[in-house]
This record gives structure tokens, sequence and C-alpha cells, in this order.
């Protein structure tokens, strides 16, 4: 298929082709409330200008449900249903079309164009979802076996129920952020010498700051306390997937985390991008995913389903000094389990869920040193350097580290489906005085 | 001091004597959206038609807030604050106080009185906070002792850093019910045998269905994400208190929870008790808590405040034939930690809050064995029978089975400080086919 030609003048090279059309919650000069727009080349489509201008003249369909774009999230568009999301975003590729079947809604539309179509350096991204419960889950198969082996050794990596089911964890929905949101080192209790008895830990600023690349997934339909979401249905539980950075302090994991997992290491900070890539955009790259040699239980049978995308992502660090380095390339197929088989397994045993909960895929590495996705694994755990443009060297984070994830979808210029960027900055801790 | 004398009748076995003044949410069928209410003997004074009906009328600070009265939840009435929650927790004493300054309000309005106190069988009770983030702690000193008795021996029963920081994790806030929602028993993956090689989980109903005797404590003031509440601060952020059972399922824990912890095992459901008894109600019982032979962090250190309540706590089960026996009988003086060290511990690296986060405490278990707050303690993880009234016995909980747990401070008849009762009654899994 020829990739599909706008009327706009789109990049070739932009994430935000006319066969993505993610959403997103912006606010301008001109409309200071945040409210819904998608992104489409280096543009905003302003969805709330656009309603009230009768943008939507051409879709009876939505006419009742056009202040969902007025809202501050995206819960209520998500709301709408899979059904819903797959009309509005095709009528939205239609008008931008180039010969498109609606030419006088935008095209030929000056006073619409102006006021609707916003550069997205003029749009002040916000989160783009009211998140209920947050949940993280270990799905990098390569990653799950790389710290492993850091841990017990390469003959233990993996834990026995590590391939028959999605391992997760409540994450701290509070704790969820937009790209571009500074991070504060956390502080937090640490044990410098973890052989030394009695075990005395200091409340110090983290040494071992950490990001992890991962994707996340947004619920869009609820389900029942009791309820389980039975796989062939997960699909259209599932709204549209986002970047995410979820910062850990390695140092405070490791000595609060045993027996009930990550906490403060994990909830001072988790950075998504701010467009939603709705999980139509992302069909056209449904593939298989990683061979599980394991006998999983059938709940966890897609069958013929292909529910997995292989996603191309990066990470780069940029330093205080203004040097860009890549850390890491690799690919969402590396992920044992699909956002279906989490939602799946997460509900088999009744619990609830809200439009807005958010599903974390865990770590995503590769197989080679490039590839893997955080600092832990590439440094073995701080013992080796790794080598920055411009000569500096890192083993975690330093203050002024700005991390930035990217990730797209499709090898062919013009039709790319991209997530743009999700990124932050690392601030100092606080200064903590308990004298 | 005497106890104080409504000249409402109030039995003086009461948890809801007029030292109490919990608030919840009722609805009833003359108002059927849900809306607060305080308990008050064996009634409950309806706060929506006390204010409708100008009840508020000698306390004018209250005038602009009167709608958070009319609210489906009590947040917007916890974001007023302590002292807000002070004066009109102690106006609404006044009113009901026998000889009070003010009988016009309500002891001497006929019409107030016949539609705003409504007998407590004729409300509906609802879940009294929306919960943003549910944390669930593991401050049960001798729980978690016994615990790790079971699992590891005496010697290692405690993990290293367990007395050096309230161990917690991130619960499911969307899996938190009211007192008496029907619990179903969870499916899940169970490991039939777990000395079997290689390890192959089945898919089947929970067969180690269990309790968790706990507290719940809710946030009522916002803290941003990288500002840490400080210890002297923590009290300010505290709402009130309630009972919580924190259902487990012992043998989806034991199979899931490495390495990050606890998951489908607890996100089932968790119920608590729906009257939100005021931490200034709580304040007259305050007092030291165990002494923690760790020295631990400054952060942590509440210097001179007493912040733990020797609350009476019990447990009944009753079967599906009606018979009703006692599991235990503990006091909440058996937490190492208290909730603002909880809160400190919790934000120390910058995790934010929202008004409605709840926080548990952690299963309660004194040091014998009619004290332990658990089956998994009480049967030794299902080796040994409780024996029931009526010859029944148990080592984890039957379908049919209801759990109550009862919470009260205060010897004295006629100045009870209680909590009611948190149960919830045990409903058959779900028969699942995935031919």
């Amino acid at each position: 298929m020829a990739p599909l030609r706008s009327w706009l003048d789109i990049n070739s090279r932009s994430h935000f082709s006319l066969h993505n059309i993610p959403f997103g919650i912006i606010s301008t000069a001109a409309n200071p409330e945040p409210h819904a727009a998608v992104a489409i080349g280096d543009q905003a489509l302003d969805l709330r200008v656009f309603t009230q201008q009768n943008g939507f003249a051409a879709l009876s369909i939505i006419q009742p449900h056009q202040a969902v774009f007025s809202q501050p999230t995206l819960n209520a568009f998500a709301a709408l249903g899979r059904p819903m999301h797959r009309v509005i975003r095709e009528y939205l590729q239609s008008i931008l079309l180039a010969g498109g079947p609606f030419p006088d809604i935008l095209e030929h539309n000056q006073t619409l164009r102006k006021t609707a179509l916003i550069r997205l350096q003029d749009c002040k991204m916000h989160l783009p979802m009211q998140i209920g419960d947050y949940t993280d889950f270990y799905a990098g198969l390569h990653h799950a076996y790389n710290v492993g082996t850091l841990f017990r050794g390469p003959q233990n990596a993996l834990q026995p129920n590590y391939k028959h089911l999605p391992v997760g964890y409540h994450g701290r929905a509070s704790s969820v952020v937009v790209s571009g949101t500074p991070i504060r080192r956390p502080n937090g209790q640490i044990l410098l010498d973890p052989t030394a008895e009695p075990k005395q830990p200091v409340l110090d600023a983290s040494r071992k700051l950490d990001i992890e690349l991962e994707l996340g997934c947004f619920v869009c339909k609820p389900s029942a306390l009791g309820e389980p979401v039975r796989i062939h249905d997960a699909p259209e539980h599932l709204f549209g997937v986002v970047l995410m950075n979820d910062w850990s302090a390695r140092d405070i994991q490791a000595w609060e985390y045993v027996p009930l997992g990550p906490f403060n290491s994990k909830n001072f900070g988790t950075s998504i991008s701010p467009w939603v890539v709705l999980m139509d955009a992302l069909e056209p790259f449904a593939s298989t995913g990683m061979r599980n040699d394991a006998q999983t239980l059938p709940y966890l049978d897609e069958k013929d389903r292909n529910s997995h995308y292989p996603i191309d992502l990066s990470v780069s660090l940029t330093t205080a000094s203004g040097n860009t380095s890549t850390l890491a390339r690799t690919s969402a197929k590396n992920l044992l389990f699909s956002f279906p088989q989490m939602l799946a397994h997460h509900s088999i045993g009744g619990c609830p869920f809200n439009v807005g909960d958010l599903l974390g895929s865990g770590t995503i590495s590769g197989e080679s040193k490039a590839e893997k996705g955080c600092l832990l694994e590439q440094t073995e755990n701080g013992k080796v350097d790794i080598e920055l443009e411009g000569g500096e060297k890192r083993r975690f984070l330093e203050d002024g580290d700005t991390v930035t994830m990217t990730g797209v979808c499709g090898g062919e210029e013009g039709a790319f489906v991209g997530f743009g960027e999700c990124s932050g900055r690392i601030e100092p801790a606080i200064e903590l005085d308990f004298a």
C-alpha cells in the first residue's frame, strides 16, 4: 500500500503521518484549559476548536459525544469504545487526506485551519489520561534474564513462574507524569555496605538512578469486581500505547524490595509520552510474539490473534554539557507476553478495571549489549562504564542528564506510526536536614 | 472525664457514642443518591438533609462548603483539612449533646429530626472515599515474625530491612470495596505440587483463601511530586481510620510473588468498614507504640508525639450453617510503625499523594495464637485445624463463610469510639471453561 498523502505538508520521516493520528491533551495560548487534539506532522489538530467550529459536521454519529474533546483528559473519549475510536480516527484521516471526501471541512476552510492547526512547539502537553490504577509488568524476556543473571547467575536467572504468567506488580498511579516533567533524584534508605553486620541503612540521595525502557497501554473499557476479561475480549478493552520510562533507584530497591517488591525505588516518577497511539494505528504492524517454550495455560492463549507490535525503540542520554549519546536500540518484539495476555492474567482472579488504567510492559531489552533497556543491565549494576559522546562516562544517571526515548513502527517513509518522544531531566535531590 | 451524654437514646455499648461522630456515605429511600452522614448510636444523621434544612445555621464557617455533604464520596469534605474537620465534628457533637447550646437546631426541631435521623438499618452504605492510590504496609510485627517463621524459621523470620522501614507495597485501589460487598473466591495460577519438576501450574479456584485483619487510614491533604511529607507534618495529612480485611489467596501468592510481590493474590477484593473514624476522635487514645530496637533513621522519628491507638480488634467467622466463632482478638498496639511514619517513609523519595489515598497497616497479630490476624498464621499455612462452634473446622475459608471484623477504642461505657463492622461473605469461584 502506498503511503496515504495529506494536503498538509508532512515530513516523510514524521512519527505522526496520516497513518497514525495519535490523541493527546494540549493547552495553547488561545485555549489554556487542557483539551484534546491529534498530532499530524509537526502540528496538532485542536479537537476542541475543531468541534466548536463544526468540524465533525460530516460524521453525525459523533454529534452527541463531542464534549469529550473539551475534557482535560482522554478518559471520556476512551470510554466511547474501540468502534467509536475507529470511526473518529478514520474520519480525521479522511479530513486530512489529499483529495479526500470533505475538503470544505478543513482543507478549504482557512478560518478553521488558522485556529485549529497549531504547531506542536506551541502546544503544552498534559498527561493524556486520568490514571486509576497503574500496573507494571516484567514481560521483557531478555531484561528479566539479564537482571536475573546479574543477581543469581545464568542457571537461575528466570524464576520458575516467569514464563507461565506475566509477572507484574501494582505501581503508583499518582507518580505517572507526562514527558518533559523534571524528575527529582529521590532520597531513600540505602545500605552502603551490604556485607556489614548489623545492616544499618543511611538516608541519602540515590546513587544508582536508572531508566527503564517500556511501553504503556491504557484500558478503555471497565470490568467489574469478580469478572475476568477473557483473552479474546481483551483487545476491545485496550485504548492505545505510549512510551514509558519507569525511573528506578537501584540502591533503594535493593534494600527495600524483600519481600513485597519495589516501592519507593519506583514511585518517585514514571514518565510517559504525551500522544496515545490508538490500537487501530498499530494494527497493521501486528505480529506474532516471541515463542514461549513453557506450557502456558489456556486462559493466556491468544490462538491465531497477533497482538505484538515490532516497535523500534531507542534511548538517548543528553548530558548537562549538551552531548547526546544513544544508549540503546531495541524492539518491542522482545516482550514475552502481549497486552491482551497481561489484561487476561491481571483480571483472572476478578480484579476490576476502570477506563484510564495503565499497563506497563516492563523493561524491553534485546540480547546484545546495545539493546539493553536499562543501565543496571548495561553497566552490570554499576561495574562497567558506558562511554558517551564527548568523552564522558556513566554508570548511572547524573544530575542534569536528560533521557529521551523514542519509538516508531513501519519502515516506509511517509507512513510511520510513531510515538514522538518520552523525555525527562534529572534534578538534584532535595537536601534533607533532620538534625 | 464522664462520658458525654446525648439527648438521643444511645446504647451505652454503642461504637458510635457522642465521643465518636464517624463520617460515611449513605443512600436512603428518600435520598437515593449517595451522600454524607455521621453515625450516632443506631442512627445516621443525614448531613445532606441537615444541610438543606439549615442545620449548620450556627456554624457560619461551614456555609461556603456545605456542598461537600451532597457529594457521593467524602473526598471534598476530607480536602477541607483537619482544622475544619475538627470544627464540624465538634459542632455536630454540640448539636447532639444533652443540654447543648443549640437545642433548636435539631433536638427541638421535630421536622428535621424526622427527616435527618435515619436508622442505620435503613441506610445503604457506600465506599466512603474515592481512592486514588492504595498502599498496603506490613507493620504488624508479630504477623511478620510469625509468617517469616513459617517460611524461613525463627532465626531468619524478619528480613534485615524490617525494623528500619515500614515495608509496604502498592495495592490495587479499584479492588477496595465497602463492607458487605460479597467477595468471590478468585481463580488463579496455583502450583499444586511445589516439589515436582518441571513446575507446571494449574488454573483453579484458590484453596487457601485467607483474611488479613488490618487498619486503613485515608489521606486528606495532597503532596506534590518530589516533595516529602515531613513526619511532624504527617498528622495533618491524615483524615481518619477504618477497619480493613485484605483478603488473600495464599496459594496464588506463593506461586506469583517472586520477585515483585503479591499481585493477583490480593487484587480480587479488599473490604473496608463504611464509617471513617476521624483522627480527632482517636486522639484521646493516642499512645506510644511498640519499642523498636533497631536504630531507625531520624526522618522516621516522631519524637514526643504519640500516634499509635490501642484499638481492640476482633475477627469472627459465621459459617453457611449460621454458627459464629471468634477467630482472633488482638490490638492495634501490635503495629511497629504508625501511620505518620508510613506516610513519611512513603513520600521520602518524592512520591506524591492525593486526597483519598489509602494506607493499610498490614496484618495485625499479637503474640499468642488467639491473637493471630490471619488463617495462614493460625493454621500454620493449612497444617492445623481451627475448631469452630458447632463442631465445624477450618484451615482456610469455605464458600458461604462470612468474616466480620470489629474494632473499638476506650473501656468506658457510653464513651466508646468504635468502627462498627467490616464484613464480607465468600461466594463460589466463577466456573471457567477454556476448552
